[in-house]
This record gives structure tokens, C-alpha cells and sequence, in this order.
């Protein structure tokens, strides 16, 4: 397969769509934790108990459709080999969890991939509906929509007081979690994000890098996401996310101009440095190519690289972690092999963007 | 001035001939070092004896031609301005000392500037050749040829026991220092230099690096040169000098092959990335600029990098060099102008060499 196919067959076709504040939100996301009445939660079911409920949601859902998002397929997480499984984590479409302790867990998708919907997982159902940009109310709309298509076939675990109820406490209520991906390079170099972060915090929000170890944000990209789900409507909680999310990215517009007033050269310098490195080298850690590829999409944003897709950071985000590198080459990879075929996609990536 | 003609009319003729061993060894210079008997050496010479000197000469050789060098042209210092003489300095015609310290200072230079003739410096004639590749014998041919062809004009300093008579004991017998500038990347990448430097010094020669404070040697550009100018003829001075050269570069040769075998894709990344930068950075230190022209140099003559002219090397050490930056700006530069001015020279360089 050439470096161009696979890249188009692996980013998801929701991500090349271009949506609100998409200079800083590169995407936002909002998720819905549903259980069963009659089943146990997933952690405490027994595999046949598993195997009954995926069996019941397949049923009830096989020959519906869902209108606006098309087709959606049923992929049993038992039938994937590991690195299929991988890919899916690394495409944000199912978590870790559901790839690797499920035994009879199982991902609906629609065709775009901007919905996944989870079986099996910590909770019996997770709808996650994912969009370009800042549009976090059509996410929770469409959410809300699937939610309310899926609640008129089966019988959630729904308690009036407490609302849905979820297999960690943390979710209770509205089984809401929503989040967006902000891409925040000027606060970083700006030396403000240690400060934003505890102050995000307090807000009842969590900061937290989106790629990469622990808290460390690679490539400068950062989720920020509700922590609270009980006693505020959905409507709430998305608009109290959506007002910090504003106000961030007010800071970074700032941080950005501000950068472009007091040492331009010096961030000319940085961007295109790093463009070169991402056009030239022949090895290349993901650490490092986050690092640059941030650079080179600070660059876009600002115009001071032209012709070049701002979708290249996302993109190459993607494609060039160690399970999709390894998923295009067919075969396991060594570290240095992975960094030799990561070097060389983003080369590719690079020159079909000059032409 | 385009950066175009800016390099045409800085880099001497004689450096874009090719030479043997072109591909370690960049240069090949004789020196000697003369004195009229008459006069006092420059250094307690009075100015009008200075002047005096500079008079008499001027008249011997005017309207006088060598053969095989073309016209030669006579600057005098004092004419010049400051920028001027750095720039002569800066392209090795003449030394720092005779720009800051001369009052009646001069160079006689050939058109292609293989030839310099400085005058009133420590002595009152110095007579430099310069050659591409490794080709001292021809450079001293050349330059005892234009000795006689001086010494049938002038009563030279000359003693039948000591030899040609030098203001400075080291200078004295032959007046001969022959010297080599090598490029010695793969010596220096496998920490051999470290060890070679002492050794070559040994043989009664000294390794500096040619660019860079000390004994830094920025670009892995080191000058080789002989220690000794008195109790061996001319020939046996250059024939040690050559032979020791022609034993490191037979270690560099065998330093670069195991490179290549032991870690070819390091090598490239190393190779690329520096080129990457050359191609793409705002703002670079000399310092930096030095050490990726040498990676890319490197990579040139290993046929990683094709299509590339190896001059490109030397040509970019001499223009990148802070006061012909400023010559070819036409004023002073803060250091951070001429760190955004050689970004510039050199990216202009490299679009050129890709077209």
C-alpha cells in the first residue's frame, strides 16, 4: 500500500472536516455511559452473562438505522487480531480497556468513525460521537439522538433520583463525559500552561495531555474534560466546558500574537526548523515528531508556512504512532525500525504537500 | 547584489578548481617568508623605513609580470576600510595581523588569488599559494618560482649558514610553512581526533582547526601544517607534511567506510537533518552553520546526498563568516542580523544547488 493510501485509509473521514476555532480546538468529543437493568455491570458479569448482553444489543439494533450517520458496523473485539485492536486505540475510536481486557467486548462504528459506540466496556454501552472543532452541542445533540434511538429498544439502568447509573460513581447521573482537544503551542512556549492547568482544575474540569505518557503533552495537545456529571444537566456541563474552552483559547490567540510581536524571527526560525527536520530526517522518535509537527502546524496557523494543510498535525499525530506504523508495515517493528518507517510516512506526507 | 553574485565575487577562482584528494583534503598553501637586507624587520622598523620598503618593491615589480599568474594587483591597507580587510582576512589573503597592526602594510594578489603577497606583515615579503586538493609540490613550485623571480629584483636577507633571515627564529632557513586544510568529519564523529592530534605533533607538525577560536575546529576543518623551516630542504619539508597527510587521509577514508557500514541510517539522519536545516532555518550561528555544512559535505562525498556540488562546503564557511556577511549587507550587523543574514545567504545557496 503506498504512504498515501494508507494515510487516507487510516485517518478517519470526520477529522479532515474543518470546524469551528479549528486553529486551536482540533477536535471535541461527547460520551454517554449506559448500562442495562436486568445484567450485571461488565465488571462483575460473568462471560456468558457478556456474551447475552452483546447478543440482546445486537438483536435489537441489527436492520436499524440511525438517521444522518449511515451504516453502522459491529466489530466483535474477539474476532481482531492484537494489532487491529491497537489501531483502533490509537484512532481514539475504542480505549485501551475495551482492547485489552474484554473478552466479549465490541465496537459499533459508523462509517465516518464519528461515532463509536462501545459494548461491554467498563459499561455495558459508551456512545462517543467525535467532531471537528469546537462543536461540542452538536456532539452532545447527536449523542443525545443515538441515546435516545438505542433507550426505545432496551431497558437502561435508570434510577430517578440519581439518574443513569454507571458501573464507576464517577459517572453516575448523566454518564456525560465530554471533552475537547485543544491544540494550546503558544501557552506551552509561553511558559503558561502550569499555570492554566490548576486553574482549569478548579473549575471542576481536567486537563490532561493527549498523546503521550501521563501528563506529559506531546506535541502540545491538550484534552480538557469534565469532571463532574451529577446535578447539572448535559446541557450544563457541556456549556461550562465550552466557556473555558473559549476562554483558552482567547489565551492562546493572545499568547500567539503576542510571540509574532516580540520574536518573530525567533518562531520563524523554530517553525521552520522544524519543517526541515520533518522534510529531511531518516529517523525520528514520536516525541520528537509531536514536537515538530506542533511547530509546523503553529506555522500554518500563524501564515508563516502557506500551502500547507493545517490537518498535517492531527494526521501525522496518528498515523505515526508505534501500532499504526506497524500496522502499515504488516509485521512487528523494533524500535529503531518504527522510527525509520515513521521518518520516512512523514517525508512522504510532507512532499505530496508541496505539490 | 543578488546572494548569486554575492558568492561569485567572494569565493576566490582558484577554490572552485577541483584537486586531488578533493574529497578530504579542501586546500593546500605554501608559505615564505622573506626580507630585504637593507631595512630593518617591519617590527622595529620606523614608517618611513615602512614606507620606504613598500616603495621599493612597488617599483621593482611594476610593469613586471610572472608568467602563469596573470596580472598581479597591489592594496594597499591604508586605502582600505575596515570591512575591507576583514574581508581579506576572512578569505585567508591576508592575516589578522597585517589588517589591525600595519600602517604600511600591502598585498600584491593574482587575479584568481592563488597568489597573495603581503608585505610589511612580521616580514617585509610573504609569498602564499593556494591550491585546491592536496597539492603541495605545485604550490611550492609555484611560490619558489615567484621567489626568484622577486629575489632577481630585490637584495633578499640571506645568510649561507641560517638561511633566508625572518623576523621571528621560527621562520628562519627555509621561510616554509606549508600547510594542508583538511575536512576530517568521520576522525572527529569516532573520536580518533583526540588522539591523532597528539601524535601528528609528534612528527613536528601542528594541527589547529582552521576556523573557530583556538583549537576549536569548527566544520571538522583542520590545518596541518610543518613546525620546522630550518636544517631540511624545501622538498623534505613538504614530502613529511604530504606524507603525514596522506596517512590521515587514508584514517578518515577507512573511518568513513566503517561509518557507513556500522550505522548508514544514523549516518543519513545525521546527514539529512543537518541539511534539512541549512534548507529551512531563520536564524544560525556560525558555529552551527559549520557543523551541518560539514555533515552535509560529509554526506556528499559518501553519496548520500547526490546532485550536490562539494564546494559547497568551503564556499559557504568562507561567505557565512561574520564580516563578509556585513560586507555583503553593505553595513554592521548586531550578531542576531547576521545570524538571520547567513540563514538567508545559505538557503539561497542550497535552492540554487537543487535547481
Amino acid at each position: 500500500m503506498s504512504i498515501e493510501q494508507f494515510m487516507k485509509s487510516t485517518i478517519s473521514p470526520w477529522m479532515k472536516e474543518s470546524g469551528p476555532d479549528n486553529d486551536i480546538v482540533l477536535s471535541s468529543r461527547v460520551r454517554l455511559a449506559r448500562n442495562l437493568s436486568n445484567y450485571p455491570f461488565p465488571i462483575i458479569a460473568s462471560e456468558k452473562q457478556e456474551e447475552e448482553i452483546l447478543q440482546v444489543i445486537e438483536n435489537k439494533i441489527e436492520n436499524s438505522m440511525y438517521e444522518g450517520i449511515g451504516t453502522i458496523s459491529l466489530h466483535k473485539l474477539a474476532n481482531m487480531e492484537r494489532i487491529e485492536k491497537n489501531v483502533l486505540v490509537e484512532k481514539h475510536l475504542i480505549s485501551p480497556n475495551l482492547a485489552n481486557e474484554s473478552k466479549h467486548g465490541a465496537v459499533l462504528l459508523s462509517k465516518n468513525e464519528a461515532v463509536s459506540i462501545m459494548l461491554n466496556e467498563e459499561d455495558h454501552i459508551r456512545i462517543q460521537c467525535l467532531f471537528s472543532g469546537l462543536r461540542l452541542s452538536e456532539a452532545l445533540t447527536l449523542a443525545s439522538g443515538i441515546d435516545d434511538w438505542l433507550e426505545e429498544k432496551l431497558d437502561y439502568a435508570f434510577d430517578d433520583k440519581k439518574g443513569y447509573l454507571t458501573s464507576c460513581p464517577t459517572n453516575v447521573g448523566t454518564g456525560l463525559r465530554a471533552s475537547v482537544m485543544m491544540h494550546l503551542p503558544a501557552l506551552v512556549l509561553t511558559n503558561q500552561m502550569n499555570r492554566l492547568i490548576p486553574a482549569v482544575s478548579q473549575l471542576g474540569l481536567v486537563v490532561r495531555g493527549m498523546y503521550g505518557e501521563g501528563s506529559e503533552a506531546l506535541g502540545n495537545i491538550f484534552q480538557i474534560s469534565n469532571q463532574i456529571t451529577l446535578g447539572k444537566t448535559e446541557e450544563d456541563i457541556v456549556e461550562d466546558l465550552r466557556s473555558v474552552v473559549m476562554q483558552l483559547i482567547q489565551q492562546e490567540r493572545t499568547a500567539r500574537e503576542k510571540l509574532l510581536k516580540t520574536s518573530k524571527v525567533g518562531l520563524e526560525d523554530r517553525v521552520y526548523r522544524s519543517f526541515g527536520l520533518l522534510s529531511h530526517s531518516r529517523l525520528i522518535s514520536y516525541k520528537e515528531a509531536a514536537k515538530c509537527l506542533s511547530d509546523v502546524r503553529l506555522g500554518i496557523d500563524l501564515n508563516l508556512i502557506s500551502n500547507m494543510s493545517a490537518n498535517i498535525l492531527n494526521e501525522l499525530m496518528i498515523v505515526s504512532q508505534p501500532n499504526l506504523l506497524q500496522a502499515y508495515a504488516g509485521e512487528g517493528l523494533e524500535p529503531e525500525k518504527r522510527d525509520i518507517l515513521r521518518a520516512k510516512i512523514i517525508r512522504e506526507r510532507m512532499k505530496l504537500e508541496k505539490e
